[in-house]
């Protein structure tokens, strides 16, 4: 194969990308959102809200880095946040799919992103953890302005959305104090149990 | 209002995106996919394909252009490309809705994200000419996967294919004799009338 053809085939087995649910409906709760959708809405984040960064980031590379944060689910699947018994074998499956998806790229881009997953997942550099941080604040955006649909339908306690988000301030103190006034707005409303 | 608030209610609003249906199947045929995963599909075939561009690109730029260039749909619709009443007041619809939407955020965000969809649809710089090559590549690229399922749909011709891609090549030379090569596949099995 070509270099050409083999970056085809990658964007052509993104596609089903489109079809991998989340848990997170979209704000008008009509009905729960996909990967894609969640990363094109990351994407648009990370430079709109780029200056709120806690340290500075390289844009480009952060947006290149939500693109491509979910792609593993293609093999691996979405892992609900709160499914404990799945998130036990979730970096197992994760690994083998990164190995099998980027390696459908020709070496030097297939080593470029296979990096970027591999930073985003470590959350280390400044661009990692801006990234995490909006992977974490947007579904909170949307719980919040679903009614807390997703929520109600699992249980969710605070303590585990705090717990799920001990690390979210290291990306941007700004956001996350946003996020933190939604959690605590919701759990007044008792869309979020307070246990 | 903020500027935060202001950025906040543009990322709220854009959620509305994920809603608006495009004529174009995913590749597996099963459903239409809609503008936000067509953008988020064009953002990484933005950077996967970055060096076939005819001119050199800032590819920072590209990604924001094609991530934010369906956004006045949330107001203006998505008209199908061969809908010829439809795209007799399309382009009064969208200025419209590019003065409310982009006009959500802060004014130095909403100049240069209205600029970028202004340039996108001038379709002059190298940035604009790459987006707009990439915005006709993925819909062939998907039709040619799904079996020509929108094609047959909508009775579309070779001619008006054709006609609608007279400047994709301004793009990309390359990504243009792909689509080209794809285009005659598609005539010879049948797929997309050749009149």
């Amino acid at each position: 194969m070509t270099d050409f053809e083999k970056q085809m085939a990658f964007i052509m087995e993104l596609d089903k990308i489109k079809k991998i649910g989340r848990q997170t409906y979209l704000s008008d709760a009509s009905r729960k959102e996909n990967d894609a959708e969640h990363s094109w809405h990351l994407a648009l984040m990370a430079f709109v809200f780029a200056d709120y960064a806690n340290e500075k980031i390289d844009v480009l590379k952060t947006m290149k880095m939500v693109l491509l944060h979910d792609v593993i689910e293609i093999d691996a699947g979405d892992t609900y946040a709160y499914d404990t018994e799945g998130n036990k074998t979730k970096r197992e499956r994760e690994l083998k799919a990164a190995d099998r998806i980027f390696g459908l790229l020709p070496a030097e881009q297939a080593a470029e992103y296979r990096g970027l997953w591999d930073e985003f997942e470590a959350m280390e550099t400044a661009e990692a953890k801006f990234a995490n941080m909006l992977d974490k604040v947007q579904p909170l955006l949307l719980n919040d302005a679903s009614g807390g649909k997703s929520w109600a339908e699992h249980g969710v306690k605070k303590s585990q959305v705090m717990a799920r988000n001990a690390r979210t301030h290291e990306g941007s103190e700004e956001l996350w104090a946003y996020a933190k006034s939604l959690i605590e707005k919701n759990v007044e409303a008792g869309k979020l149990l307070d246990e």
